[in-house]
């Protein structure tokens, strides 16, 4: 049985969830969640409702209508319909950990969506894409050839209809006009406990400065390198027997959960992202 | 501004967030949160939601109203006003440091409730309670007291008109012609991560089992020991370095945050038990 | 450059430390690492030396040396050259993520090992573990089977010359025949939190208790179900949202990282069993 | 039985982990825990090591003889005696729950030590501290006063003969010259993940940054602010639905925690800084 979920966000008033819980009612609708929050400091009310319309043949219709009547409350929606799968976009380099662990996820049923393409700017991981089954293609990326690069890339994902763009340990920085042409959302695995380490070789940053727990972080790509919206984070204990190629190997394990999860709750439109935060409705 | 708190559950039919909602915005009130659960299984729907009523002063009888009305949904509900502090009563033994733990976060007005008295089988902690203001009851309990120690524990209890009874790791079991008369809630805390190493002398069974981790709970306690519906559990990681002692000594700590957590999540009424499990808004 | 890895343990007496270490000193050894443990109530000593020999080509010799003085001491000793490669066979039936993981671990040298073989009782992962290039054999086993499967299985870890076996999620048990027979370590993953929920369906047995943490534990098989000397365990928190799929989609993170791990500390000898529990020099 | 424990570090050189038991076991000392470390690119050894020696009596001497031994190793060695326990002075301001859980931690005998007396900026703590029993001293903090508060606080320091202070949220920043006079390790908890977030308001900043962790640390205090070598670190989960208040209380139960097992380490003499790290041996 397809649903509907619907994310909104805008101005806090009253009646806000009566409203929304009404019109869907009032049609017919069987709301399976509701979950709302309100920004107290910013006036923002968020609201992540589920539910099964009556005629699921009118899904995008009804879809549409929602949309339409949380405009009439100052509120923007995203409403989606289960029914449609999410056509996701990797892009990795040469790591292979976070590749292997979401091709497996999505060939295990775990995921809403399916893999439209890998992209890479390396030939290290075609042979297990194409293995998998998946369409691979290989872009270099240099200094002087990254417009072109990118241009490339944007081609593609318009081609393959891309909802979403996943950086699974893609070691390359996208432009800031490379994302507002893409205009979808793109998601990011950083290797540390943002904002600690942010930028370049966040292990050895670690070590040098003696912590205790190394982290990874999973949040949406902005201009600002490290600095988008964090979906997700979980860290690790370290000691000081651990060395970089400690840290290193168990920061692997962390990165595939983070982005996993982060990716997970992304494809069940969970997130809502608003300044440099996101509302996670799990 | 004194908000109103509901609980409530039944059996499960479509249009109970509509119609919840929609009640309490026709009179005028505001929705602060508004959170649910269904059960699948069992078809049962559950419902925390919390607003801001027109007029304050006539809390306590749209708290009647809206009982009422979720009566005509067949649905049992519970309404708090959080202009009304719940009394709480502490049970203890000769343990200290859940004791203090829990006088220190109502001191520092952590909880929306005060410790109405302090009941204890030993005078260990007789001072320690005084020096805080807090009157101390001594009732022993023996094999051959046990009958009239509870019947003195329930006059105390009724007298300082208790909303809920924390056992602070007391050392005794309450019978169920206890729990019964009683009839409000219980919170324990046992020192181990049930339903493994249920009964006395947990940590060592623990020890003697080899485990990599110790746990705590705190569940509501009923007629059959270690076996009511779990509120909150935790664990931390133990070696075998670890003696017995030390074991006693790091679970000292989960069972302070474990017991802490349980209790402000009741106090909050974010917590609806049903059968032996418990549904937790938080 | 190989070391020798020694696991030591046998009753206590004074100066185990300074005989050890002054042993291998006079011989011209660098020790790396050394742990030891004294086990206060059982009067037992444990210990790790890991050491550089002076001559690396009489490794083996000066490993026989190093057991036969320990033997002087009273105490037991395995010693273990890196220079040699151990021989793990993986055991599977139809889950394929441990599997996975664990293949994928091998191929990145995260281990000092190799897979010998994969066995199932299945043909779900044949494909798979042969796209890996790994030899697969296809036993399976029924309740009037069992007796030759053991027999079959036991003769292939003979031909394989297994040194350890994993047991990543094979869903059947192992006679206590079939573990004296092999007189190999075996390392099975069980699906909860040791000593709760042993048996089968331990997530099933999660979701009617309603706990709010869910394990997985790696341990040693014993003729006992569920009952060996537990290497590794870790939990994840849950909520009352969670169905039973839900908790099998955690739980599959969970056992392939405490399954992961606890190869990882056997295959580098940081684990010495005794009686019903472990020592881990990690 | 009184023990002696040894911290050593130096140049890393073959045959001392050998020397320095064989030294103990020639004198009749019972080796009780032994745990060493080396940081391979620095070249240096760590050693903890702990010891029944056979004249109690003559424990100072041993001590003496055992780092002039260590002396010509190249080591530095600091030995305490179990017999002598440590003098600890507490900084506080107006911030009761670290100061709360540590004295219950100093009398419930957590601690191989006892509190010499409390110091603060405030007088909110007096009456608690005595309360207690504990000697209060009331030293106002000014930007103008600064150099003569310093003064007293040493001069103090020094009449109660302390041998370490903990900064349990004492909101005053110590000057370089007052940490170099003392010439004393002091350790402060502060209320972030460091790096993240150093400086003031930490928690403001990690409900600025949208985090889903938050964390605290406990260091020795440098000249440097929130820079010094970190001994333990933690971490909570926070959601979209966490308050600056709700992120501070929080980061009370962590604070806690973090700096009661930080002061723990140290008092046992498990912690050796370097540069900006430390060992910690547990």
């Amino acid at each position: 049985m397809p649903t509907l979920v619907a994310l909104l966000h805008g101005p806090d008033q009253p009646g806000l969830v009566a409203r929304t819980a009404g019109w869907i009612y009032e049609r017919g609708g069987n709301i399976l969640h509701a979950d709302q929050h309100r920004d107290m400091d910013a006036g923002v009310f968020f609201q992540r409702i589920e539910w099964e319309p009556s005629n699921p043949a009118r899904a995008p219709e009804i879809a549409s209508e929602f949309s339409a009547f949380a405009a009439t409350l100052g509120m923007s929606a995203r409403v989606r319909s289960s029914a449609r799968r999410q056509r996701v976009v990797l892009f990795v380099s040469k790591f292979p950990h976070c590749f292997h662990d979401l091709v497996l996820r999505f060939n295990s049923g775990e995921y809403p969506g399916e893999i439209a393409a890998v992209v890479s700017n390396h030939t290290d991981l075609a042979a297990a894409a194409r293995a998998y089954g998946l369409p691979f293609h290989h872009i270099p990326v240099t200094p002087d050839s990254k417009t072109s690069a990118e241009a490339a890339q944007l081609a593609l994902l318009r081609e393959t209809a891309a909802d979403l763009v996943v950086l699974a340990r893609y070691m390359q920085v996208l432009s800031g006009g490379f994302l507002r042409s893409l205009n979808r959302p793109v998601i990011n695995i950083h290797h540390s406990f943002l904002p600690a380490f942010a930028g370049g070789k966040p292990y050895h940053q670690a070590a040098l400065r003696g912590v205790k727990l190394i982290g990874a972080t999973a949040h949406y790509a902005t201009e600002l390198l490290d600095d988008g919206p964090i979906i997700q984070q979980d860290v690790v204990r370290v000691t000081h027997r651990d060395t970089v190629d400690d840290l290193i190997r168990k920061g692997r394990d962390l990165e595939r959960v983070v982005l996993a999860q982060a990716l997970r709750w992304h494809l069940e439109s969970r997130v809502l992202a608003y300044g440099r935060k996101t509302v996670v409705f799990d």
